[in-house]
Formats: C-alpha cells, structure tokens, sequence
C-alpha cells in the first residue's frame, strides 16, 4: 500500500528526473560552450537530487526498491512528475522559461521542506534549496536577456511562455497525498506559495517585457500518472539501457 | 598562417571538444542514475578543457577568434582530433574501453604539459590532469569490472578493444608541429610515452582478462584534418543550434 509520504516522494523526485533528462538532451547542442556546460551542469544537479528523493522514496516504501529501480522499471502511469516538465526541450528559450517558471516554485516548496521535521527529506531539500538558487539565477536571467533581445529571441520567449504558462496550474496541485503531509508539518501550503510565485514570476516577466497569455489553464494529472504522449517516448529513451540487461552487474 | 603551437592547442582541444561530445550523448541514456551522473561529469569536464583550451589557441592566433567560434565555424577538414574520438560511443563497454584508452595516454602528456615553460598551457594542464585522474581511474575500473564480469560483458569488452586498438597508433602520431614544440621544451617526446602507456594499459587488460587483437593498426589522418564519416554527423549536430541563428546574442 502506498503512503503520503512515499507518493509525496516519487513526485519531487520524478519532477527532478524528467526535468533533468529533458536539460540532458542539451549535453552538446547548446548554442555556446559556457551555456552548454551551465545547462549540463543544471541537468547533472537535478538528476543527483531525484536519485536522493527516489532512493529515500525506495526506503520509506520498504520493499527493497532504489531510485533505479523506481527510475528504470516503473511505466508511464506510475510516475508522478509535473506535465509541464516532460514537454519536448524546444528551443533554447523554451527550455529556459520551463526552467525558470519551474525552479520558482521550486524555490519556496524547498525553502520550507528544507525546515520540515522529516529530516532525510530535510536534508535533502537543504542542499537542492542551494542548487535551485543557480538554476533560478541562471534561468532567470536567460528569459530577461533573450525576452529584452532581439525581436527573434523576444518573440521566442514570447511563444515560449504562451505554451508553458497554461501547464503551471500545476504546480499548486494539491490533494489527500499533500494534506496528509500538511497534517504532519512537512508538505508546504501550496496556498501561501501561489502568490509568492506570482509576485517572482511578474518581476521577472516584466523586465524581460513579456506577458503571460490570459487564456483558459490545462487540466493537471500528473501527480495522478495522467500524462502527455511525450512521456512515453521519453521514457522508453531513458529506460532503454537499464532495461535490456536486467540484474546486469554494471 | 597557421603557427606550431595553434596547431598543438587545436589537437589538444578538439580532442577534449569531441570526445565530450561523444561521451555527452550518455546523459540520461546511462545504465544507472549513478553513472548517468558520472559520464556527465566527465563530459563536462572534457568540454571545459577543450574551452580553455580552443580560447588560448585563439589568442594565440591573434585573429580574433574565441573557443565558441572555434568550435562552431570550422569545418570537419579542420578538425584537428584523433578518429578513434569521434567513432560513435557504441555501448557502454565501448565507451569506457576508449576512455581508458584515451585518458592513459592524456595522463602522460599532461603531466609533462603541466611543467613545460608555457604558463597558459601548463596551468590548463595542471586542471586536466587533476581530472583525468578521476576519468583514468573511473573508466580503468569499469574496464576491469566489465572484462572480468559476466561473460556477457567480457564479450562486449573485448570486442570494443579489438575495434579500438588499431586506432590508438594515431595517439603517438608526430610530425613537424610536435618537433617545433618539442624543440622549445613544449610537447613531450611520444617515444617516452609509448612504454609508459603500454605498461599501464597491459596492467589493467590484464586485470580485465582481455587482449588486445594483434592484426594490423588503422591509417593516422585526425591530426592532418582527415576524419571517419562520423565526425561529419557529430559536427553537424554539435553545431546547428550556433549556425542556426549567426551572430545571436544568446
């Protein structure tokens, strides 16, 4: 049977993995060297951090499962990670404003998992809190310089958010998994972040003189394992090794 | 015109440049989170040193080019590295028998680079050899687990060094532009590398209970601009996303 906190797990530590093997795809195809490092570097954090959130998921389930098994040997409808993250990379810009609209709100759920009384988890909010300040700095920056660039990058950022945004209802998803963990002081209020993230996300967007669409939001289910048809591919590209050699002894 | 030691950066970058590529295309497809995580990192690595080293080989020039346009602008003819780096990364097994291959040899150039009489290059080379330490010492253990593993795996191992070995004659390739640095105290002499890294190579075959093919060694050409057809692909894909938009403020 699966608990609140095991579920609460798999979708922080999902979010990280999918997140970061859609940055991966950038290993050697950025537009420039530094940036290609930097966004490999963002990808190679977030990887490291689902391993930490899955292998703790692994030990709070208590049968035996680590953070590969949950990453290699689970199917689409078993993940738990946001839609919004499993979208193709697109282009530079995309994966930048994804970046940044993500890392925001990841910013405030961390900073208060960092302080919860669960304190494996505890742990290791602290040290993604620290990792999430670089993506969000360096994301951040990215959407302002290419959204107050040229008119190519400015549209591109424009577009970028246009067919992001509707996915971040998302983010402030919650139900019995999230109000289990409220109950015990560990899960935050989705609640008191929505306006924190707002009020971060429209400095931003404003000095990069782009504007969010006012158009209707996207239906969530993610953190139910209801997901977009990318995630199917995805995985069968992240699984294929792993799953060709089972017990193999790498 | 094209001077000795802008011919000698380019070697040494380009090699780090592709073989980073090659080894990038590992995120998110390794075997296990863990060594997702550590080909990344090795990557990252490669393709850091290949920045340092491409921005001095553009200073040296003296024409204006940086490493960004080095690695973007130039044309597979004048690419400097050796063809055993750009062979596609096969299997993981592959990947890690051309690492051990490559990084045995590096480790004895470095060395000498670290104290030859050119600050710039030798403080680069002091960082890389701090780092193909670990690359050496990584890749030579997953040589040995492999080889001497499940016999699934020793094939693997020992087919990858039949079709790498007749490759590494190109890592002992001299010419003029070796002469002229050797003559200012620069390059290191081959011929004093050679039993060094078939020593340390034979160590740990040995340990990996595989053999190195006796059949004949391939055509040296990389450092001459010649390439397999596989540098043309890796190219073109390395290098869209710069060409695509000339000039971009990214």
């Amino acid at each position: 049977m699966s608990t609140p906190l095991f579920e609460y797990l798999l979708r922080l530590g999902d979010d990280r993995l999918i997140l970061g093997h859609r940055n991966a795809e950038w290993c050697g195809h950025g537009p420039i060297l530094e940036e290609d490092i930097a966004v490999a570097n963002i990808a190679l954090d977030q990887t490291g951090e689902a391993q930490l959130l899955l292998n703790l998921a692994g030990q709070v389930e208590g049968q035996g499962r680590d953070a590969d098994q949950l990453a290699y040997w689970r199917d689409e409808t078993q993940f738990r990670n946001l839609q919004m993250l499993e979208l193709p990379r697109g282009d530079f810009g995309f994966t930048m404003v994804r970046q940044f609209l993500f890392s925001a709100h990841a910013h405030f759920v961390l900073e208060h998992l960092a302080k919860c009384p669960h304190d494996d988890l505890a742990g290791i909010a602290a040290k993604a809190l620290k990792e999430n300040r670089y993506h969000l700095r360096h994301s951040s920056e990215w959407v302002v310089r290419l959204g107050d660039g040229t008119e190519e990058s400015h549209r591109r950022i424009q577009a970028a958010l246009e067919e992001l945004w509707p996915w971040t209802v998302e983010l402030f998803f919650e139900d019995a998994v999230d109000a289990a963990l409220k109950a015990e002081g560990i899960a935050p209020n989705q609640a008191d972040i929505k306006p924190k993230w707002e009020a971060m996300t429209a400095e931003v967007l404003t000095r990069a003189t782009v504007e969010p669409p006012k158009g209707p939001m996207r239906m969530v289910g993610g953190r139910k394992g209801r997901h977009t048809e990318h995630l199917g591919h995805l995985l069968a590209e992240m699984q294929i090794v792993a799953r060709s050699h089972p017990g193999a002894s790498w």
